[in-house]
């Protein structure tokens, strides 16, 4: 195997300031940068204009960059990222040169999902069933990559302010040999709660958000959409399952479809408060796999998190800038006020 | 005084899973938002609609909303943000009802402090004798502040990328009763390593830095900037002084000169860097103030953070989005690489 070189292979690095690690996909410097493979207007997306790719690379019999040719798939369809941040295989940091300069390991997998082979038809604008095989899906999905994987962070990047430049309707999965920085304050908390209380902590708070009803966006049989007490972004939210879960794989077939069910909710009241298809980010966190699927993860509790940009209009959104990159968030809009404004917005889809 | 109301009043609120704060402005719900007060394309700026507001709110004798008017400044001018996120008044929250929704008072001042009476001078095209009464007034707000704040953050949001929709050069600052949460992270991190050592954790590292020689952008007599082993956006940067500096205060007459030198190097480099006006959040990090300065804070080194989001071109930036947001902060370009890149780029402005 090559020689470790930080300039060349995947790696982690502590950042002693902040307490938090920095993922560096050193290997993608590698990949061709050429003047072709430079999107003309702002944008991330790397394939759209490559020589040989279809235009819109994600459809049914696409070509993508390389090559490869997406599926004539008829519902979900996964495949692995032409241009992965995780690889699994790779050579190792070797121990840093110096105590200050902290580096770790970093294996793992990058897949993109599209959810339907029509590249207009947001999950807002997806019927309850076609939803559904989205969450089974990702149920596989975290089953498959979490067998080797300590993390399968499964995310959605939806619309232009939000970094996605590709409208057709998809999210990724990128599976690590470690556990993210978020997420593992996230367990480190939970777990200290759960040691001093013998109660999961998002349970006991989702049983203060019942009794308290100030920031239930919708309630189903299986589900709660909350504004989280100590939300960010103007209109974030949490889905919470009322059962105890750990993950994903975890949900009955029940708690799948109401999933579903909840999920085309939020999003239709998303797209209906500003009359505009909504751009958000959201993601699913619930206990860790790989070496932890046979350790005590009862502390846990799945759920999701939606994080939205807007904050007044289509087209204002909120910057999380200055104050908030070097200080702490800011909000003007309180939590309660954002959920009333929720609550008040119709579920049904305003274009249908 | 008003009995306290949280969708009325300032005040912060604890993120239980991730152990973080964030401040919520609640007071600002009251201004009024009508059509009016709404600018019309993306932007965050309240005021340059606002009718009887000059068009260029910043200018020298422009008249602001509420009907204040600029001073013909000359040089640097500093006013209280007609929209505080901060106000240094108002009743604080009582004892949360549940041990679940934790909060905390907050109280402060928000600032706004123009660089120059010119719209177009940013720092990077400034003389650096206008560069130096920039620090100067920042030393002089700083003590001001400090007197009864905790934490007094300066920082810029330059660009509209971020944010900043009045390109006249200026920055913000905010100050604050209680010490924000990144800084607190980093004053904790500090702290420890302060405790074991008996050595700034900063100036260890900086000696790393001098002694690697692989991520310095520039060096002068008083002051380094590198790009840090574990920076997360592509150019991102950090100011250090040589001496060990707690303070903006406490720098020296030469270590302000020196300081707008390596400024104006560094915000050309990053202007030539794509031929533009390089967009970043800046801001300032040292030891805390107000009931701080009574404490020992020698753990304490003062550092500037740059934290620019373009990636590629001018029109191309690194979007910290989906799992950012949810997992870790990801990179493709290796700090040693951007280090690289940063000081090969001239540091004579491209369009002098
Ligand atoms: O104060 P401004 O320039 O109106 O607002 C800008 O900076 C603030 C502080 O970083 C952010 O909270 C706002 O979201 C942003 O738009
Ligand atoms: O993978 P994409 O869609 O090309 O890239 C997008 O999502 C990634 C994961 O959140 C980010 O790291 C990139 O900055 C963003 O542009």
């Amino acid at each position: 195997m090559a020689e470790f070189d930080s300039n060349k292979h995947q790696h982690t690095r502590y950042n002693l300031l902040q307490g938090q690690w920095v993922l560096v996909s050193a290997q993608r410097i590698n990949r061709p940068w050429t003047g072709q493979t430079e999107p003309t207007k702002e944008s991330n997306n790397k394939q759209d204009s490559l020589p040989g790719a279809t235009s819109n690379y994600l459809a049914p019999g696409a070509l993508r960059v390389g090559g490869k040719k997406n599926d004539d798939y008829k519902n979900t369809f996964v495949f692995e990222n032409d241009f992965p941040a995780l690889l699994s295989t790779g050579p190792d940091p070797p121990p840093p040169v110096h105590p200050l300069l902290v580096t770790a390991p970093a294996k793992g997998t990058c897949r993109v999902m599209c959810f339907h082979p029509r590249g207009d038809l947001t999950l807002a604008r997806m019927d309850v069933p076609d939803i559904l095989i989205v969450i089974e899906e990702w149920v596989r999905q975290l089953h498959e990559l979490g067998k080797d994987n300590a993390w399968v962070q499964i995310f959605e990047n939806k619309g232009e302010p939000m970094g996605c430049s590709n409208p057709h309707p998809h999210c990724q999965i990128w599976a690590s040999s470690f556990i993210p920085d978020l997420p593992s304050r996230s367990d480190k908390n939970q777990r200290e709660y759960f040691k001093q209380h013998d109660s999961q902590l998002l349970l006991d708070y989702l049983a203060v958000e019942l009794e308290y009803r100030e920031r239930l966006v919708a309630v189903n049989a299986h589900w709660v959409c909350i504004v989280p007490f100590w939300a960010c972004w103007p209109y974030e939210t949490m889905l919470i399952p009322k059962r105890h879960v750990l993950r994903l794989t975890d949900l009955t077939p029940d708690e799948r479809l109401s999933g579903a069910e909840i999920i085309k909710i939020l999003l239709c009241k998303y797209d209906n408060l500003f009359h505009t298809s909504f751009p958000y980010c959201m993601g699913w966190h619930g206990a860790p796999t790989g070496p932890y699927l046979e350790t005590d993860c009862s502390h846990w509790q799945l759920h999701a998190l939606y994080y939205p940009c807007l904050l007044r209009s289509a087209s204002i959104k909120k910057h999380m800038v200055g104050y908030e990159m070097l200080a702490q968030p800011q909000r003007d809009l309180t939590p309660e006020a954002a959920a009333l404004r929720l609550i008040e917005t119709p579920s049904i889809h305003y274009l249908d």
